[in-house]
């Protein structure tokens, strides 16, 4: 075949870094192999556009071994393969080879022209904070739930842990538009009762109602939610799409902040051979999706990630990505009122505590075990030094 | 916590077969763990609602020893949980348990009212056959590329494909909206090319754009590509969403074939111990999500999936499930014309056979390729008994 092709691209290129199990022997190979699929999926030797061969497929940047058959190499791209889509970008980053096992990605670099292209959070860890006004101490999440509840029964709930001082309250991931609680109610009473328990308490506690839905309706239910008086999102990039958060973000008609929850993303990690390391994956990939901040199971919980694990999706949240500012983590998943001091200790006081089940656990009035989330996260806060100091 | 809960629900159960890596004594507590996980997500100690706990949290249906540590269960959940949301039907099935390490989804299974929900695919194996007037073996599919030629290079290239005797010509799933090869040009050019090759041979070869896209311009490229004159889709809903597949498929403004592509999702089913199998991914979901055909790595080429899993596949793509029709396998990733007669006698007649590169490969004329494609395919189904004795 002729090819011909007149291309001339502009010579920026963005880059990934996979971590690829290989004998010494074999790596080069497997890494062009990579440069290859990931790009013209064409046999190289049939590619007689010089252009093609030149500007298109992917270029070894780096390669670094880093354990017995293990290897570090950045992958370099044209930004004019991804553009300005996300859906194409993660393709060009991890599409076919997501297939191949022994590759994982590992980390993402945007120059600051395809960075421009993804706004990012519309708040990020500062904005929201402002959105909240607090400033002094971490911010305290929960959930509404168990499922089966009514949104009457929900929205008590909500007025409660209003009323404690809980800061953003979120539906559970579970709850979208079941016969049982349905979607517009439930958004409506959840939405009045944190307003009335605001009135009282003076504070700007947020409800954030899950907008997780068949593709054509996560917009109308957005906007039926702002404006029913919710004050952001959950939205689970895993079932309806990373690009689908991305366009949330991006709506100016909207306007709030955006908890994003893993639900049908875990198994992304859980081979260290393969798929996307946690902190590209809950981090990096969340923020390009516009979250503000990233729900994920903490160590030591119900789930079965590391510490370490744990510290790459900070870093992943909150590593350098040009424009796109640093967002949330939001550890979770069976977190207890006892581990608040532990958890500001590891996660230090730029953190979402998200606790569940365990503020029922404790007995008596809800008011009162939120009170004392906030008791706890205030002084644990203190005991390392507050905000300020760290930063 | 009051919970004075007046759900009812209808009794009516889907359910999913999971394996379970535990030990015999654990066994139970983890299978009850999901039971939970999937839906209230709460201290079950805690839930004081009888119907909650009889009605919403998943029921242990039966339990079976299939190897060293290993278990089969099958777990039934309310299918007012999930309701007519694909989203949330996914979410109850492997949401959260997505995370947890030791659980693989092997199949699910939809009573009638549930299944109702989702129509499936458009035109399923049978529809596409009409559509493309070819009975009698297998049908030929091969993609545009590589990456880097302009649309009318395209064009080109699909001119003579089809004009070789191809059934289903798709984009490469790298083309995109790129500004070196957009969207329209590209569409408009190479379905041009293809109604004049159909135009000459009498046959109806279809033009399968690439429509994965940013989630607010799926539909906008889907409707321009119909108007154009495509004949079908290519679409990566690891990419995009299998929801918003569904949406193209369940839009009668639309009315065409689907062709679902696995970028992005491979990682979901590379470790024997999480995620799902292939035959539920690549299979079951696809049909739920509206695909008429579902791409996969065939072993044996580029990818490293067995024999096996390829069956898997194939079971999960035609597997009885209701009313939702039967759809294509199409074994691809690295497959040459020497081996249609083995990927025939192993898959049988009711196959797509996706060969790419390998047609270029060949040396001299693509059109002559192209026909030896077809010609090995009906010698190869007819040595097997064609396709009418396999029904």
């Amino acid at each position: 075949m002729t090819q011909p092709s007149a291309l001339s691209l502009g010579g920026e290129r963005f880059s990934a870094l996979y971590h690829i199990r290989s004998s010494a022997a074999e790596l080069e190979a497997r890494a062009r192999d990579i440069c290859v699929e990931q790009t013209v999926e064409f046999p190289e030797a049939l590619i007689t556009s010089t252009a093609i061969r030149d500007q298109i497929i992917g270029q070894i940047e780096s390669v670094e071994e880093i354990g017995p058959e293990r290897f570090a190499v950045r992958i370099s791209y044209p930004i004019e393969a991804a553009g300005r889509e996300l859906t194409q970008l993660i393709n060009v980053l991890f599409g076919n080879i997501s297939i191949k096992p022994g590759i994982r990605l590992m980390r993402l670099d945007l120059p600051e022209s395809l960075g421009q292209e993804y706004p990012g959070p519309r708040f990020g860890q500062q904005g929201l904070r402002t959105l909240l006004g607090v400033q002094d101490r971490p911010l305290l999440c929960t959930a509404l739930k168990p499922m089966g509840l009514s949104p009457a029964e929900l929205a008590e709930l909500a007025y409660r842990l209003a009323l404690g001082g809980i800061d953003l309250i979120k539906d559970d991931h579970g709850l979208t538009d079941q016969g049982f609680c349905p979607f517009e109610e439930r958004v409506r009473r959840c939405a009045d009762a944190v307003a009335r328990a605001n009135a009282q308490t003076g504070r700007h506690c947020l409800y954030l109602p899950n907008v997780s839905a068949p593709a054509g309706e996560i917009d109308s239910r957005a906007h039926f939610a702002k404006d029913a008086g919710a004050g952001g999102y959950l939205f689970c990039p895993g079932l309806c799409g990373l690009d689908a958060m991305r366009r949330l973000a991006d709506d100016d008609g909207l306007g709030l902040p955006i908890l994003a929850h893993p639900a049908f993303q875990g198994s992304y990690c859980l081979s260290a051979d393969s798929g996307a390391a946690h902190g590209v994956l809950y981090g990096q990939l969340n923020r390009l999706g516009g979250a503000d901040a990233t729900i994920f199971p903490n160590w030591g919980g119900r789930f079965s990630y590391t510490e370490d694990e744990c510290l790459d999706i900070v870093d992943g949240a909150t590593r350098e990505m040009g424009r796109i500012a640093p967002i949330f983590p939001v550890p979770a998943g069976g977190m207890r009122l006892e581990r608040v001091s532990e958890m500001i200790d590891f996660y230090g006081p730029e953190v979402i505590l998200l606790i569940g089940g365990d503020l029922h656990a404790q007995g008596g009035d809800l008011v009162a075990s939120c009170r004392r989330f906030e008791t706890l996260a205030r002084q644990s806060s203190s005991a390392i030094g507050g905000i300020r100091s760290m930063k």
